[in-house]
């Protein structure tokens, strides 16, 4: 097979280890005389899958007893609307942190839901840095503050996952398990797996088990976290495909070594694609604050000003013709992006960095 | 391969062709150099394996333009919040007809959210009976009535789809892809794939466009219909393997010859299973009217009265030697249940009544 370098923002590039297990199980899951997507979702073996799968994702990602493991559908934007639903009471607020666009999509179904105000807006300075603990407005009566860890499309990151005296809600979706979580500082923790753990159609929400003691008693049911919470989210009829190939995926990145391990490929290959921007006089320009740049999502112009489209639309082009793909930038903000998650080989990392030093070489106008 | 005989009521089983078509393209999907669940939902690979989705659900369910299609999560739970979110507005009211757990879950999401009544209650009959037209309680003010054409628990089927002056809302989930729709009487048609169609992670909702004209402005955006009908199902990342092994499977039944070889099929191997009963001399013994019975799951008991449990325990287990697997009924009734859907080839069916004449025969009391 002629493996393409994949740089896409999302759904990720997985290790072929994990596809080739998917592939070797589907039509009769390890001799059961049937695939897991015929398994009925109350059969002992789906419920191994199931549980094996919460149980690796306490492991990878050390999470303490005190919070509920939930594997839900919908993605990180039906969060946006159940978050608010089940933990903003009445008469009481929850402050957003605009870091992007996802942090504005989740503020923006909290307000229709209940008080939600802006703890701090990142416009200003065009979604290009990140705020401190101390930046934030915590008004009195909040809730919760809701943060954005990392903006797959800004490339910006929080570089400190900081503490503050209420409540916190953080969605990860774009650098979950690439980093430790301090989870003293959070009450939920959520993400969508397609990124650095898995295939769309799951989502992951860590919940403190007392953070839904407040929640409506009589919330819609798949819309209530309690429900989920006590029934393990075997509810209703769970994605179990997606659950198995996380699964597979979170045996992978033990083997690998962990979340530590993932936290170092991030630093390490992001530095990679950084080291080569900063060290091309000025060819690549990162528009991001150096001390918040993304390390799952790298942007970057080419030459002057806002960008030379041409010769960016030259650099896309012979990208591609390399087999290196999905670096065009989000059209919202055009430029180059690559996003490099944790399945990506580092070999394709390095194929990314010579051919962006080749090309910067042929193309300087010096 | 040993392929099990799976009667689950959903899952389901799928064909091996589809299973064979999912292995072969997982790791490398066409030759692109990557897994389909590695590519971008924006790609053009993915976006013709979507839109290839919902063209085949539109030619096999035969479904008028003036319906959209949306490939959402969350399960039919989801939609039994969502629906009345969209389409039951203030100071108006919706009819739930309570034929069985379903009916009954949609009904309490319902109730949560506006104002529902009661339109239809099945448990005086304990929900082994299904209504005419004429049954319910259509009040004045009613912004639709809402139905579910087959339930999985208590084996019950509405044998007309019949319409009404108002609109009407159906959950189809267990009996989708088996017969034909009535699109005339409906606003929305929707289910669950994991039972007729595909694997689990992908619910289909058929939604009337001017259905939506009167929906709240300013719903959380995952939960707003209109959002995912303007946007095809492309407003945040699709469970896109869901949505390419549901594609394979319309593909399947095409070539089977649609809906109507669903349909036959339907009439055929679930008469094998009744006539089976019925020829019994009350051996076994179905508890719903004959005019009602499932299509799809057909549920019986052993002997006299509530049904001799050992005797039951007996026949799962000879069953199970035989690999005729999931027979047991639902745990809020008892008994035996045969779940039998699109995938299910009818030679399962065969084993399956061959078993039950042969330990008829050997367990009679006669």
């Amino acid at each position: 097979m002629n493996r393409a370098h994949n740089f896409c923002s999302g759904p990720c590039t997985l290790p072929v280890s994990v596809l080739e297990r998917l592939a070797a199980d589907i039509v009769d899951y390890q001799g059961s005389g049937m695939s897991l997507l015929e398994m009925s979702h109350r059969s002992d073996i789906y419920d191994r899958v199931h549980h094996h799968t919460i149980d690796l994702l306490r492991r990878v990602c050390a999470v303490p007893d005190e919070f509920n493991i939930l594997l839900l559908q919908g993605g990180a934007s039906l969060q946006f609307a159940m978050i608010p639903m089940n933990l903003l009471g009445p008469g009481r607020s929850a402050g957003y942190v605009l870091s992007g666009t996802w942090g504005k999509g989740a503020y923006a179904d909290a307000s229709r839901i209940g008080e939600a105000y802006v703890a701090w807006d990142g416009n200003d300075s065009g979604f290009t840095t990140m705020p401190a603990a101390s930046d934030l407005e915590v008004r009195p009566g909040v809730d919760y503050i809701h943060t954005t860890s990392n903006e797959t499309i800004g490339g910006v990151r929080m570089p400190d996952l900081f503490g503050l005296d209420v409540p916190q809600v953080i969605d990860m979706s774009s650098d979950f398990l690439t980093r430790p979580i301090p989870w003293d500082n959070y009450d939920v923790v959520y993400g969508g797996a397609q990124k650095n753990l898995g295939p769309a159609g799951l989502t992951i929400v860590f919940v403190r088990k007392t953070a839904l003691d407040q929640a409506p008693p009589d919330l819609p049911k798949y819309l209530d976290l309690a429900v989920h919470a006590k029934t393990d989210s075997l509810a209703n009829t769970p994605p179990m495909f997606s659950i198995w190939a996380t699964g597979l995926m979170l045996e992978w990145i033990i083997e690998q070594g962990g979340i530590e391990a993932m936290n170092a490929a991030a630093d390490l290959r992001s530095g990679m694609v950084y080291d080569t921007i900063d060290a091309s006089d000025g060819f690549y320009r990162s528009p991001v604050a150096v001390d918040v740049r993304s390390k799952c999502n790298m942007v970057w112009r080419i030459a002057d000003g806002p960008g030379d489209i041409d010769l960016e639309a030259k650099f896309l082009a012979e990208a591609e013709d390399l087999s290196l793909l999905n670096l065009k930038g989000h059209r919202s903000v055009g430029g180059i992006r690559s996003s490099i998650y944790n399945g990506l080989p580092t070999s394709s990392v390095q194929a990314l960095v010579d051919f962006m030093t080749e090309f910067a070489s042929t193309n300087s106008k010096q």
